[in-house]
């Protein structure tokens, strides 16, 4: 369920309405309502609306509870679990519009909620900063000039925030040093077609950040789209990092600069990555992985090894190519035979 | 001619003093003066100057009026239109010294141009914004804390502008998203030799952001040089994405994070592109092309295609390159010739 | 030793009690203090404490002063110069302690440090902007709404600095253009690893911008670690920009946007980089020298020569190499030796 100190409900809607908005055609029966939406796998109330798009999130229905469950025709009849299933054409552009209308950010609902903020005597926060309703600054916090705290933030103890920072639908642990420009918990980037537009799919999830981290100047942390987006105790962030959202990172991993994580990535625990390397989205990066600079990842790279190159692959495998390309390169024009 | 909203103009010059500013030789009839720069494509006036460097830009000069053109020496012949053709050695820098003469920012000039805004009574904008004089607000805009709204902007309906974003020098349409730190209307990139200095040629365009324009956190869309930098309709651009000076993109386009769009470039509607994309300037992308994530773009890609690798090409080829040099890694060193 | 400026000096540190937080065992004699730290190449007073932790480091520690010199005990018959040899397993993690010890930057200490600035009378400088005490501001500066200028940074005669940027630890030359969003002086990135956790490496450095250079939107540029980031006379560096700790660029060079520079590099005079470049650490790249778009540095380039591709090489090699990876990926599958 989203976090009310980020996100407020709107009224809930009747079932009969909101099947009219989405063009389900709901069962006679179907005489509840509709609070708020959940993530697939953490639905436990009849309240909820979820959404299913593949046959690979089946299996995360079954023995759950929800209101109802957006799929489509073809998937209905494999619809597990307790609560009403609803066929459309696009269940992610139906849940993307449900959500709109059942929850709104603070943020985004105002361009700043004022409101009482807790403030430890021990945190020396500059006078511009604003702090918005219900943020939560611990002892020894240190918030340069010109820094926005959204409401509901949680900032942990002994935390910097330099100046020119904004921070938004986020708790942020012990700590914790926040370089100049560094925008952290905005809207993620996920869309959804229909018809030609580009329909926002609101996202309504948080950013987690361990104790320990550090963010370098000018990177982008995104909130998630209902889970939330982890950066893992120790793990250090250099300048000008993308990471998308969704995505958890592990323990004491450390990010060379540009540096781009795409959403819904997991990366394990001591994990190194050059800069400017780029990660497609939901690919697992196993413990102690090492990805070169500029290396462009599509696929999973396993523990414990080591990737470059774009298409990125094992370093051995990728050095041997580069090793027979740089010898046909001085191979006269067209000789390629004569190689070896 | 340079948006008077943005852009000051200073006194008018003399041809004799102009010319001798640049090292001209004016015919004895040229005694009148010039008030503004143009683009060789728009000058409709006898008080303009514009500048021709190459042969393909002589077809604009015809049937064009304009009081000044500068070119080289080997081109004055070629030159149609209506108006005085002063030969230069760098017509270029010729220019960029008379459009500074003429010409200045209101921005530039100024921290801070305070005036009277017009602001609706029904957004919401943050105490501590500054907003420059001139500046236009419609109803529902709602801006963050610590932004900046240069003077003359014009901020359309429905608009949300996130914590810590500055622009100047730009029109933006109706619900547009703008995510925190971002950058809009700064001077492009653009300079021009001078016996080992490089000298900076006036930015005087401007920035044109449509309807449904979403632009992520921390990316930086610089103003035209002479014309405006444009976003199409509903297109959605990531975080810390890059978009040059003059550039025009096409409506319902995705633009993944960490892309950059060098200056001068023309993309069609419906194009995707993934992350760590780089286009190199003045390209062509055509309607509903796909590039993927880390291409780099040197020629133009035609309406529909995909394409992939650096330096790119059609992913059916690039792919086939990739799994070619796949099989010649696997070879013994040297043994290319048995490859097969 | 650091700039008095930006950091300041905690209580010295008697060798009796240094010795014992880095576990080293020092010679009876060892009865003095440090009060701060030095690089090898730097330290002239024998209150220092400086690390040498290879061998190429050696040939520095001759005929200098220092108090305690940190090094591995394998390389401890080998150091030279005038001063007390201290053997500790990780040299540079004893130093990032005692660094710790002695120094503390007066912007880390604090959100903002108050005090009386030096601003000449001909600057503007917007009401919202946060100077910190001891900063000198000449004539002619004009600093937009919103930045954040650290105690002690000087900023030369003629400097414009747009909204929104924050500039600490750093000595600004005189017409320097920095654009929105630029983020200059915080702490490089530089950890060392105790035990599986991530200790920093105090950044003890300032960052030096010469006349006349250009700065854009959102680019960062680091303090150095012990000696400073250098960007020489009228270099032009384009938007979202990364210039690592240590970095030295020299004069009239152009940076495209997205470009990453890592840290300790040294860049020579008139040096042209494409958008999206990468470098690898401690490189050179000589005068005049080329650097293709999206290029990727991972060895030295020689003056004037021209290198493009992912690992960089010579351009003319690197086309080589690309025509006949074209070539090869034409071939029917697998009838590599027929492609003459």
């Amino acid at each position: 369920m989203p976090d009310p100190r980020f996100f407020s409900r709107r009224a809930p809607l009747r079932y009969v309405d909101a099947a009219k908005v989405v063009g389900a055609a709901p069962a006679m029966q179907d005489n509840g309502q509709i609070t708020h939406v959940a993530a697939l796998d953490e639905s436990e109330l009849l309240s909820t609306v979820v959404y299913c798009e593949d046959e690979t999130s089946l299996s995360m229905l079954a023995n759950r509870k929800f209101g109802v469950c957006l799929t489509k025709p073809v998937l209905a009849a494999h619809c597990g679990g307790e609560g009403a299933i609803w066929t459309v054409q696009s269940p992610r552009l139906a849940f993307a519009i449900l959500s709109e209308m059942l929850h709104r950010s603070h943020e985004d609902d105002a361009p700043f909620v004022e409101g009482e903020a807790s403030v430890n005597v021990g945190a020396r926060i500059h006078s511009s900063v604003t702090l918005g309703a219900g943020a939560k600054i611990a002892a020894g916090v240190r918030i340069g000039p010109h820094c926005h705290i959204g409401c509901g933030v949680v900032v942990g103890e002994g935390t910097k925030i330099a100046a020119g920072s904004t921070i938004t639908h986020a708790i942020i642990g012990d700590n914790v040093h926040i370089l100049p420009g560094v925008r952290i918990g905005q809207a993620g980037f996920g869309f959804v077609e229909d018809g030609g537009r580009l329909v926002r799919i609101p996202q309504l999830g948080r950013v987690v950040i361990k104790d320990d981290v550090e963010i370098g100047a000018n990177s982008t942390i995104d909130r998630g789209a209902l889970c939330d987006t982890v950066i893992g105790k120790g793990t250090k962030i250099d300048n000008l990092v993308q990471i998308g959202h969704n995505t958890r990172i592990g323990e004491y991993c450390i990010l060379a600069a540009q540096t781009g994580i795409s959403g819904s990535c997991v990366i394990g625990d001591g994990v190194l990555m050059g800069g400017q390397v780029g990660l497609a989205d939901h690919l697992h990066i196993g413990d102690g992985a090492q990805v070169a600079a500029k290396a462009g990842l599509m696929r999973d790279v396993p523990a414990g090894e080591r990737w470059g190159g774009a298409p990125a692959r094992p370093v051995k495998v990728w050095l041997r190519e580069i090793i027979q390309l740089s010898r046909l390169g001085k191979e006269k024009s067209g000789k390629i035979n004569d190689a070896s």
